[in-house]
């Protein structure tokens, strides 16, 4: 199959296109920019000269339809709702990494994204997927879900589908890399005020509140709210989700380990640590994998849980692929089993 | 008055230096380190060439209470509780910059540092001091407080005096710089090993959780535990804390609000940040600040509070000297009160 | 005597103020920006909360004739021309940490700085003062170096002005920190651009070398060129230059040695490292020194120098206030002898 | 073919498991810690959990033999010439990534690495393979060229082959990722002590310079020596070499530029930049390329070559696996042509 990529230029673009140029089942086939198109991808980008010539057009629908087999949108929010109707309208598969079509109360995106949200007959059509939790046909509207949200829902789904927990008393504690920011210029995002620093922002106001709501509340209809928060840290990639809960009395370490065994263990791209580990960061670094270790505090009754991911991959990119190998019917790692880079 | 300071070579050690060397009421004596010492400061450290000529001694408690009115002592946690006993039992000043007299109960102290403590009748003349909340006189022997001890309980401290907040509820998720760790080689300190990443280590089993327990039961007796955990991030210096905690019903964001301001009005070194503000990691770098932003949230009727500090001056070194202040009976904020390095 | 600083808000005037207020016999008087001008500038900057309550004013000449003693204009290329002429023409002292008053040739100026230059009456009055070499009395327009230029110049002078080289070998390979770009948002100041990253940029375009080559020209005039290259590497703070230049046959590593020993044994801003060592960056972070290792290789004939400095301090403002103390007849390390923060 | 590696668990041996694990015609066999073998190499490399599972044997050339088609040391500098001497013996195909076999002259090897160097019958056997330079068909002992030797001779290659430049004038500015320095913990790999720094260490030392000699010494029998250095800057991978020499008379940018052209024109992994630009250090990092960028100073006579690679991937490993198609008679790229990760 070839797939197009509508927003290549930015970062989950490019690693978009890094992730299909290795996958066995899938290739490029034309790859847009709705604001920028040089004539070529690796002017834009030094780093794939030689690697690859690929033209970077203009968004154009019928284009991409006409040679590709489905499309991805990795454009800021706002752009899908608008410049990805045509495609759902005729069927022709879509996959959205932005938070477009992730919440399925245009109200609550029109609050917490500040914009008008997409139609509701759209809204209908996609189907917001988790792969490890979506176990339904997926159609041809897939809403890939937000970085810090995979993070979040993978770390603590066993807590709360288990009832393990007074869901009341979770805390989630968010830290992310720069390039989750993007590629936008800003105060936020110049070196000298990233570099030996680290900051708490949006409280109480991400945008991805709603969203990991919404799923947590297809787990445990009684969950009303959650608390969740969301730091910057001088890298470049990956989140650092810490999630507390009380636990259920009586429950011990053990049994909770074991509720993220039961939970986890068919799915290729969580890896539970042994027991008594934590993950660091830099071990999912340019990887789909979202490694997770738990450790109960018998004083105090709360559990705490680490979970990390590469905000571009298993929080975005890799992620989107995760959902193209599932919709297309094919191994679910393909493309995605690589060794990654390390140190 | 003349200080001494034992361990100057250490990370605590060169940072008293500095702070010593520009406070108008205290000036260094005597300097010593008791493992290393090289014909003068300047040789180990060259960033002090030409400013500073100093000779690093041997330990020599007869020429420390000689030449000296006072003794710092910056050194690895097990170290003071010996070589302090001479000056303690002669009375002469001391104020111990590590943990070996921070807990009243010896054996908390070995449980938790997996040493023997210091013989009762010292830990007995020991005043453990927070000076923001520490209002008796001073002895001769003051132990400062722990980097993140401190962090952790400026952070809280009107939750939990004020019973604003469910005291079972409370977390505290620390995150803290490399030089925290000491000058020590370890992998956990290599760069490759740090530089792009984060980890959460010692969970449930930080030493300084004893010591933040403990002074929390001072406030409030009812409290049996705490919740705290500690990860690394890539920065040098300075401690990140954040805390959560349920909120008695029905109080504001307001209500909350006042009460940090009332418990913190006369206090110079504490910043109450502006409503709707929380603080940067790097605004506190160099300086003796604890500087704080609180916020509610209505959904979850959890609040979160940021406390960040430089855990070699509020954390360790400025403490000490906002110790020496109260103890000399001088200005608390003497020596302290240079505008910060910035950026 | 009391300072008015323009620019104040940029890494330079905020230094320069951090500078002042610990200085014992200078002190602000007021403060501007041309551009920004908030209510007081804790608002802008938080790590000076407390410390500091201070207006911000727009540029006003005759505020800060009327409450000050001099000015200081740290302002980017092409400002302080225009706005200082008020005070040249009224002989109210000036020092210019900008490039607009360093080159004599107001053609240079134009070509490098793509800029119309001061007028001529104006360059006229400017006294060029790299302290070091400056021994004439300064006059109440100071030109403050260029921080790449600054530490060019001391890292190769006595090779040049002993005639220790052949001068058309000389290779000055500069590299910077990230404070050195200001505060200005771009694409190569972007956290994702910078970390792990490398770059030389504006090869043999970069607005010192005139200045430079101005300089080498007073102490040799058979100098027609200069070979200078400028990098970005990943830290805030410092200017790490190194120079190559081919030895006279038959000087000794010790003979040129010596020769620095000679020139700088009266600067007590240049610390000459011992034999055998070279400087590293972070040693002079936060001071006014220049620190200086040599080296011969006896293969080649070439000798190494590695010359390090803090851009916002030797190579901007504490090498102002060092000028400033010179101007005024006081202590040339008046307000800069500080120990600085470490690590 | 199946590949040994022997010294897995250093950042060369991991690097070369990766880039083998994605190579179409290898895979690995087994792997070997002459010091340490935990049950698996996922125990050490918790990043490689669930996408291998491999054990890693001591040191057991039966074993290598037995399982494999050749062996790959990635050893530190003194193992491989003793622990490879059986494999050479047996003439079972050997590439070496230390620097033990790539000195032809013993004495040398011993004035450098201060070790007794390899036996003579074993040094005559191994060629020096810098895969752009060798045209020779490859034995069964392949001598990989160090990291800063292979960035600095592709950088100035076509300088010195094609007599451009006078050789007496070139240098060699060489700046170095943390991963070089390997995984041993000393002073100079503490995270505080990298971070916000920069250094030149080694001056006139570094063991790559005789390698490095050497080779320029092959092209152009006239030089007798040259001037390299070598610094550390906060990056974990890569090296930014900067080159600078006096050109020829007359020579203009565009005649240098063609030389480079023709030189590489059919090197797959040497990418001459664009006219006018020069490489960013990111733009390589996880690929075997070095990208080399050339601008001329016409005021100076003075060529500025700026090379960039990353040290573990054409500086070690991924250039060993260049030797290995070439030495297989396979496809030059194969195994090398992945899009890298980015950013």
């Amino acid at each position: 199959m070839k797939a197009a990529i509508v927003g290549v230029t930015g970062y989950t673009g490019i690693e978009l296109l890094r992730i299909i140029q290795g996958h066995p089942q899938l290739e490029i086939g034309t790859v847009h920019s709705y604001s920028l198109h040089k004539h070529s991808i690796e002017e834009e980008y030094p780093h794939l000269q030689a690697l690859l010539h690929l033209p970077v057009h203009p968004f154009d629908p019928v284009m991409i339809m006409a040679e590709n087999d489905l499309v991805f949108f990795a454009t800021p929010a706002g752009v899908a709702k608008e410049l990805a109707t045509v495609f759902i309208t005729e069927n022709f598969p879509v996959i959205d990494l932005s938070g477009d079509f992730r919440l399925k109360d245009p109200a609550l995106y029109t609050q917490w994204y500040e914009k008008d949200a997409a139609a509701p007959e759209l809204l209908a059509k996609a189907t917001y997927a988790l792969p490890e939790f979506t176990s339904q046909e997926l159609g041809n509207l897939i809403s890939n879900p937000g970085c810090y949200a995979t993070a979040a829902l993978l770390t603590i789904a066993p807590l709360v589908k288990g009832g393990l927990v007074d869901s009341s008393s979770l805390i989630l504690d968010g830290k992310s890399g720069l390039s989750g920011a993007g590629k936008t210029l800003g105060e936020s995002t110049h070196y000298v005020n990233v570099d030996e620093n680290m900051s708490l922002y949006k409280l109480n106001r991400h945008q991805h509140i709603p969203e990991i709501l919404q799923q947590l509340q297809q787990w445990n209809e009684e969950i009303t709210n959650i608390h969740f928060t969301t730091s910057l840290i001088p890298v470049k990639r990956g989140i650092f989700m810490t999630a507390y809960a009380k636990v259920t009395d009586g429950l011990s370490e053990t049994e909770i380990y074991q509720a993220y065994e039961r939970c986890y263990q068919n799915q290729p791209f969580v890896r539970l640590q042994p027991v008594g580990t934590l993950p660091q960061l830099r071990q999912v670094t340019g990887t789909n994998f979202c490694d997770i270790g738990v450790g109960l505090n018998a004083e105090t009754g709360i559990v705490t849980v680490v979970g990390v991911i590469d905000n571009l991959m298993k929080g975005a990119a890799g992620q989107a692929i995760q959902n193209y190998n599932r919709w297309a019917g094919i191994e679910e790692t393909s493309g995605l089993w690589h060794l990654p880079l390390y140190p």
